[in-house]
């Protein structure tokens, strides 16, 4: 099944690529590596907002960090033309806006994990760095990072 | 323009390279990738002190971004000998220092990355991750990590 | 003297490489960057729990930052089956589970950076980003990234 198909299956229709407002761009390629900028959970199109350890629940998160993933799907897409030139998903970043007592960011962060390795399969196998934060712009609940291999 | 006109146009003074009293490096080169520690604010030399949220309001966080933003242009100086080497700024990390309620990270981060586009244009467009963290060494209110991709 | 000498010499003994239990991987290889997903600090087995400025002291968190790096040293071992691949350690990201005004991130990750460089030598000399976050996964207090250059 390629990756499109899978999307299709799991009902995921991709956003469209936006440039953030501001003087950095939402992806740069170097050689073989693209580096995403860090993109904040969104719902409704809105800062998704809230503390985990306050206002949301670990499940909410979990939510949260999944929707990241897709809107990261988004802009590997619109940079890349088509998500096939993925060769590797190699590293995720994942920020949990956290209060000082919640330590459930690896399970947050899983939201985001499992969708990629279930678009990519073996190919969305990642290394990450999972942890908490004081706060994240627009106080959003969930911020990511991802670096990926890419060709053509 | 040169770089070094912009800077000179622009009154920037670029800081000596010194080396962190530590077992660390300001700067470590991997094929094309220049790989920067993060620095931290200063002002006159010392730590720029403060919580954004706090003590120091968005205006003064981006002024103490910009002011990094000059430091790292100083070790990239240094590392390579001229910043004509610079081929692309590829990605910035900025950690501010953040009371749980702050959340203007992204205009804080502004700073930074409106000089590096003032000083090196389309090749100083960035990918960028900007949050709040709990604390930065010294008690500094920012703090940046860079990746360049460099030649020669 | 070779690493693994010198490791006996330190009387360090590398853990067994483990998969992460989740959708992520301990360390991902392109090209010839190794990315190792981040590592919790842990004391025979377990999370090494606390929060520097609060239940542990700045030499404690020292102490946790060195047992990361030796994890991450069984990780890189695991990895490329000799650590004598190792071209360069390139980047340390040290995150200190730190309270608000705790500033000594710089001391707590030198537990890792120095026994870096005791291991490797000049190939140990890193850039790194150190700073305090909210909470870490499990309530570990220290979580330390690594990017290194490999060869073979």
């Amino acid at each position: 099944m390629s990756v499109y198909e899978k999307l299709q299956d799991l009902d995921i229709t991709l956003p469209e690529l936006t440039a953030p407002v501001a003087a950095f761009l939402p992806f740069v390629r170097s050689a073989n590596l693209l580096f995403l900028s860090g993109h904040i959970a969104k719902m409704d199109g809105k800062p998704w907002v809230g503390q985990l350890g306050r206002e949301l629940t670990t499940e909410q998160g979990q939510d949260a960090a999944r929707a990241v993933a897709i809107d990261l799907l988004g802009t590997l897409h619109g940079a890349l033309g088509s998500l096939e030139k993925v060769q590797r998903i190699v590293k995720l970043m994942v920020l949990v806006n956290s209060s000082t007592s919640f330590t459930e960011q690896h399970l947050v962060a899983n939201g985001a994990s499992e969708l990629l390795v279930e678009v990519f399969g073996e190919k969305g196998k990642h290394a990450r760095a999972a942890f908490g934060v004081a706060q994240i712009p627009f106080g959003s609940c969930v911020e990511i990072e991802l670096v990926a291999e890419v060709v053509g």
